[in-house]
């Protein structure tokens, strides 16, 4: 057995990595960390590991060693600790986006500050299996992902890896999205009386996700609007962009149809008929798979092509699981079967 | 035009008032205060009065006199200042729970501490017009309701004013309530991510609106359990209740008929078809109607009686304006006449 | 008074006319008719308007003339009978959309069909207040206007209007909306099992609305993609187009300055601080506001511009009922004064 | 490999069944019917079963033989044919209420027209393992349960079991519950523009599911009073009784800890912190565990006991999955083993 443990486990984040570890055929959870609920049982934070653990949460600075170290903390605590957390694991897998981008000059642009260990940001691979399945498989260091970076990124991986957009050309991102993203913590916005009910496009650009999406795709004019809708798990992208001249239907079916042969969580849903004919993200809550799909006008080129995924899932800790398999040599999918529900 | 002030009109109760009382034909606002909120637009806070008034929120300790003040704080303020309050109007509504009780020891017993002005409690009338028409068109001090007690009494109203149960046999008020209630405050249980979808029966018995029904209508053995549900606004309460001997569906009728023939506000729901056969709050967002319905189970006695409102209307805001308008000798329903939206 | 029928008054769009004229100062509301509901109580469809009216649902066959008669039929029955209904009424507006393209191709291109009276076409005028104040004010025959159509021209109009983008250009509309859009007749997808916790792109471009912006506003290169989130009632608009050189954020708080200015019922929103700092819907459930707003990235022209509305209010029986106003010659707001609920 | 076919595979229960049954090590699905959707992919129509299956829809008139076959069709219709189905399978579990009671009578009486096979009744078990385990365990022919009455008989279960209520006094179950409960079925009234936000109690009392809590338990006196909420699955029963004199907090916590040790799938919940304090159906969606707690006032002995179950999981294929479990000879939780998803 692979022993592990994660730090910070109270957030949702972490919530859904002991989920998905807890049951994991071949890992053992050694501890789960956290400060506020220190000796707290885990399941009296996360409910629906009732009967399924005795853990309790435990204090950060004290921790055992082990196989794989989950770091779940908020954004901004790992550069901090980096030096200190790696003599305890063989493998370190970050959920922040602290370890995401690869040249301190954009983490810089993107999150306003200068980046705290600049000399380990090159040590990380960047844990979308879909891009870097290879590189993870042999990495020790791997980060986690954004989830709207993730939807954005597999939105646009068909188009960009056939070659059949320009890369220079404007892309615009329309992102819907649930409130789990707002984590734990939460605002005035964030109580259900305010947030219930909303369409609010609370940033028009400018998100920090779009620094991953430049990065991984090398995209360069980009942006993605982000949209709150009522919803608690999910999101959502709807990319728009414009094919080369020539390109066709077929093209895109090829396209994205090569994508999900490859790739084991993704799947096309381009349906004529019943209820589910587009990705949708509410039946993949608990799933780790993207759905994908597109249309395309071809009067002018104008391709829209859509990302769903559980944010929480694919684009956070089932992603993080789904590299901890390929970094053990397991099958990428192990733990990771849950087909989602419908309806819900 | 009669002047009128709000304490506290940053929270749901106070916003709603202010709504009601800026458009309301027979008054003028003068001010409406807020400490976390001073200086600020009142539209930056309840963005739906953009456009319609230019007041900013003013310093509490810094108030002109006027007609009639409304009391629209948090509970246990009220009664340490009202002695400083009173000379600043002419009529003072207190919407809070502070005066709702008549008895000191009943106060103790429910609010769990001593009230700090027990001389005043006699001075007030209990504030729900379907029981004391007369009295607040008389009254200087009038007090709020509360929103779970009012749908309970509402409930109950037609059942005991025509003698049709046992006021000692025990009566069990089921109550689903939407999130508006817990005000802008909230905690971590009211974030959206943990408070949408619920069912969480958050209190089986003891809950302190609990003594305002005891109060106003007698009952000796009576339990609220209140379960929150996925909603903003409305509350619906269910009633269990044995009738006496003999009492039959046309009894049923005639008493409830009788109550919403009495109250402009009451009306009786028990429809054969359609969808909106039983009293249902979501329709009544924005109103001051309270909606009632029952069933009687002849086989057994057993009724059970239910009433929908808003909270923030018929349950806070609305009820407030409508006992100002009697202590002003207006029409009753002025300023209240919005019909509530369908579908919603 | 002056007397006004509506035929089709059992869908949604007839009963928020139903509500808005049943309580219009200087309206008299004579027949309301509906096949699927002859013979029942109106508030038995529309029950926020239990003791509101006793009217019934009357047979559409069976019409008495009135000054005003409003057609909410469902799209396609008004072209096939306008010729019987013109004697009925000195004025008529017709919510559906059988009237709102002035080009007889450009109906058949986009509904699919040849129209049925294309000779009709040139006698209706666009009601939208906005854009054809003036000639509402004089006309006989004014159309309906589509609900995401409103919102996307509401977006545009203060780029359009202050000539602040390049009307060739391309331009991409993202609309998210509620479900009251769908009807009171649904299918298997509109079940609330399937509907809630939506975000379903149903439609990436050719929704039908889109020749209503194109007319209006003489765009030649726009789409509109269609959204369902969680929601009944409200969409949101937010369109992404890109200025033209030299343009800054001054000139844009010009532009929407000023169309808020000219237009009783257009509100900018544009906060720094609290929840509510963009254009949201769901604050406008009932009332007959847009509020806009925009978001300029400086760094390349793209402009983010956003239009929240009521569907059923500001895209339909809202902007019939300022129409019909202006055709009467009273002020605009006139019955439209409903504020909009915080929270809801 | 045990195989399994289901006849009736496109409702909601149906697809519930073939999520379960496609991912159990021990079973092979052979066959799923549908007679609306024949010819269609299972995924078509259960999107969450997309890469999972190539099974189509079958004829239910031309099934093959299996060792354990599910009926998931409307009810009413098992009793029809069930001596047909008989030589198809060596077990069969009936999800559908036909074969729920164990009288005729009863059956008369509650679903109002004579039972078309009444032999048959008796040689079903009641199919709720916390109920029956050993008799399921032996049984050739299972009933399904209904998910009302599971959470009811899952709420009462510790009481009448311990012997601390009187079973002759009455007993309240207010029942809460989402939209799945429909169907796909659904009618105008469960269009998401209606259905959204209801606190709807459509039923006092008079459910069917009643004569399953009347029969399983023995009680006399017992109603149950339907509400829908704002949800798609769960229910959550709030039962309200009276203890024997003498019972207090103690006695309720050992009865209630030893059901839930004796059962795999039931959990007490009653924290003192925390949101999660009480059973609440929210987490439990895919999961099969009932969560069951109570709350006591001393006072009066008024006893206040809750279940919340997934209404499509432990209210029908779950625990129809369970009972196969048991059937054949296999560890109970098998392939019920997710742990449900917070947040959610």
């Amino acid at each position: 057995m692979t022993t592990v443990s994660i730090i910070g486990g109270s957030g949702y984040g972490g919530g859904e990595l002991l989920r998905l570890l807890l049951s994991h055929p071949n890992v053992e959870v050694k501890q789960a960390t956290s400060r506020s609920h220190l000796g707290e049982y885990v399941y009296q934070v996360h409910p629906n590991l009732r009967k399924r653990t005795q853990i309790k949460f435990s204090d950060p600075f004290n921790l055992e060693t082990v196989d794989v170290l989950f770091l779940a903390q908020p954004h901004g605590q790992a550069q901090h600790n980096i030096e200190q957390l790696v003599p305890l694991a063989d493998k370190i897998i970050d959920l922040s986006a602290d370890f995401r981008l690869r040249s301190a000059e954009d983490y810089q642009k993107w999150y306003g500050e200068p980046h705290a260990a600049p000399g380990w940001l090159e040590k990380f691979v960047y844990g979308l299996p879909e891009l870097h399945r290879g590189e993870i498989a042999g990495a020790r260091y791997v980060s986690g992902v954004g989830c709207n970076a993730t939807a954005s990124n597999l939105a646009l991986l068909p188009l960009v890896k056939a070659g059949l957009i320009d890369l220079s050309a404007p892309v615009i991102v329309e992102i819907k999205l649930g409130s789990s993203e707002s984590g734990v913590e939460g605002n005035t916005g964030s109580l259900h009386a305010e947030r219930a009910n909303v369409i609010r496009t609370f940033s028009a650009f400018g998100h920090r996700h779009t620094a991953e999406v430049m990065q991984e795709l090398g995209l360069t004019d980009i942006s993605l609007t982000m949209t709150a809708v009522d919803l608690v798990r999910g999101v959502l992208a709807t990319a728009h962009a414009r094919v080369k001249p020539g390109v066709g239907q077929k093209d895109l079916w090829k396209a994205y149809r090569a994508v999900a042969t490859e790739n084991p969580f993704v799947r096309v849903v381009k349906e004529q008929r019943g209820i589910y004919r587009v990705p949708e993200p509410k039946i993949l809550s608990g799933s780790n798979y993207a759905d994908i799909g597109f249309d395309l006008d071809e009067s002018n080129g104008h391709v829209v092509s859509m990302c769903a995924i559980d944010n929480l899932m694919k684009g956070a800790a089932g992603t993080a699981v789904q590299c901890m398999n390929l970094m053990l040599g397991l099958d990428e999918t192990t733990g990771l079967e849950f087909a989602g529900l419908h309806p819900l």
